[in-house]
């Protein structure tokens, strides 16, 4: 079936939650939002762009920092409201420096950072 | 740090997306949302509690179907406006009995299923 990205199901503000995963270590990076642009933009260009909430512009991961995601795999869920990127991630994925944005667990009630900004 | 459900950033729903991921295998399985009270239960129970959009409701995750998700970690983004729960999950996590709800891919332009539903 071919894809089309107004198949996708974004909320009142046009926009979709996507989940970046590394296609190496299937670790989860980041969770970001796009829109039906910035779906295109992506599968055309094979560099993962987001919509950034913030500025209201599209966001080429990495385009300044340097921290690219390449598409590996483009994914959907059932419902068909939230994406999943496979991705080749340059460098660290968080804007803190950290591998992933999920650095922080709650165990026993108490904040653990897991992870340190990288170099 | 102790840690402060409140703390979180909920969107003007009161809702925060909440990712899971399988533990033994880091498959991305699904992602739902949480409200305030769902992450106090997920942490108290060890039982991955969301709120359900559609019925407005705690949605113990399995407590129907038989396909639970024990915490096995609970982790907050760096913009506390995300979480990622890593989960023991029993049986398949989608509705549509497949063990992920992320299984069509998106391929040279076209739809591709990657898992079949389960037994």
């Amino acid at each position: 079936m071919p894809f089309d990205p107004q198949s996708l199901r974004y909320d009142d503000q046009g926009l979709i939650p996507a989940i970046a995963q590394d296609h190496r270590t299937g670790e989860v990076l980041m969770m970001a939002w796009m829109n039906a642009q910035s779906v295109v933009r992506t599968l055309e260009t094979g560099k993962v762009t987001y919509w950034s909430r913030s500025r209201q512009a599209f966001w080429v991961k990495g385009e300044t920092s340097g921290h690219a995601q390449k598409l590996v795999d483009f994914r959907v869920d059932c419902d068909r409201d939230c994406l999943l990127v496979v991705v080749d991630q340059t460098g660290p994925a968080c804007h803190t420096n950290r591998r992933s944005c999920f650095y922080t667990a709650v165990r026993d009630g108490a904040e653990v950072e897991l992870m340190q900004p990288e170099g």
